[in-house]
């Protein structure tokens, strides 16, 4: 018994593949489409509502792109170096308690009711292989997998293209039609549209039905606009 | 042998404390805050710089507040939900593996280098309790804990009403002095002090170093903003 059998490892990468979920890029295309999409469409909109013409429009739109994009961009490389970071201290932690107090170590099997007889093998194994125990603990009792070192700055850049190119979308209608009020209902049109393409592929990607996916966030679309136009509307008295 | 003894339930609680990270409503306030300061407050710079009235700027930045604060709120919402949502679907299919292929589950701790005489133990110990079994695979594969049913519309509300509250903090003194210009100044002097406050609080409740992450968030904010107030005026040009 030297490992595990040909049957077996069919069986681990069928499990696998059934375990799949979206990688880290597409969540960040997400992250960036969603938010770019909504938000200077809503604005937009607002204004719209607002009597302002499309020119002011147009450049509150970009300045909201700039900032959104410039925002969540450095926000994801922050919170991609503090896992990093966060990693790095459970990391040397845990290597610590495994050096100086491997029982207790151990005895953490114990919380799923496995009794010490019964895990004492496994422990013994894994002493054995101290890399090894330190990279289970780190997956078993913390739940942290290894970060990627570049993953900062591709998930920042990542994140803020998106956001732009979500962002021009409902903001295209202002760069060619200059009445604000005709120039909203094209972006209305517009932006609905690629809600609904966005949110049919995002369901897609991560497994969730691709239909209600996309009616969903073109709801969203819809409901964060009428708000900003709602509330334009109230300031503007 | 009866399971663990009182030292080691004592160090065992001291090791929970030791990973103590920053509880998930303090996250969601720290995304609402952080993107509310900062998006608000850029547009609002953006368009100073655009030579129009307070009375416009507040407009775009209350409709930008609102439209945020939805975009971000419903966002988490769904977020929530579909963590929910994968986490009873990972459940599911983990209870039929078990159900039906229990070799082969136990077979994957062999990824770490443990022989089956060796893990044999602890998968019997497993087998006798089929739920621990269940939340030891669903913790340890997998990663997943068990999310609470009412966290979705808890995170939903915590990151809008925190993405309004920060919004609101630039705003202020567009809608106490008329002159926009006058306005930018202040709003500025306002919005760099609560980045600085709020940064320190995030670094002190997250575990990073507080006058590093103060400066940071501030840095950020003037980034955007900066940018945002350069693309105002490029449109307008």
């Amino acid at each position: 018994m030297g490992g595990i059998n040909e049957s077996e490892k069919y069986l681990l990468n069928r499990h696998k593949e059934h375990h799949f979920t979206a990688g880290e890029i597409v969540r960040d295309v997400i992250i960036g489409v969603s938010d770019g999409l909504t938000v200077p469409f809503a604005l937009a909109a607002g204004l719209s509502g607002a009597n302002v013409s499309s020119s002011i429009i147009l450049t509150a739109g970009i300045a909201e792109v700039a900032a959104g994009a410039i925002s969540m961009g450095l926000g994801g490389y922050l919170a991609a170096k503090s896992e990093a970071d966060h990693y790095d201290r459970e990391l040397r932690r845990e290597q610590e308690e495994i050096d100086t107090i491997p029982d207790s170590e151990a005895a953490e099997v114990a919380e799923y009711g496995v009794e010490p007889h019964e895990y004492g093998p496994v422990v013994n194994a894994l002493r054995k292989n101290p890399q090894a125990w330190l990279d289970f603990m780190m997956k078993f009792e913390l739940g942290l997998e290894k970060p990627d070192p570049k993953r900062a700055l591709q998930s920042a850049l990542t994140i803020a293209i998106a956001y732009v190119l979500g962002g021009l979308v409902p903001l295209l209608p202002y760069m060619l039609i200059p009445v604000a009020q005709k120039a909203l209902v094209a972006s209305v049109m517009v932006t609905i549209l690629a809600l609904l393409i966005f949110g049919f592929a995002k369901g897609y990607f991560t497994g969730d039905r691709p239909v209600w996916s996309a009616l969903q966030t073109a709801l969203i679309g819809a409901i964060a606009s009428a708000a900003a136009f709602g509330m334009a509307k109230a300031v503007q008295g």
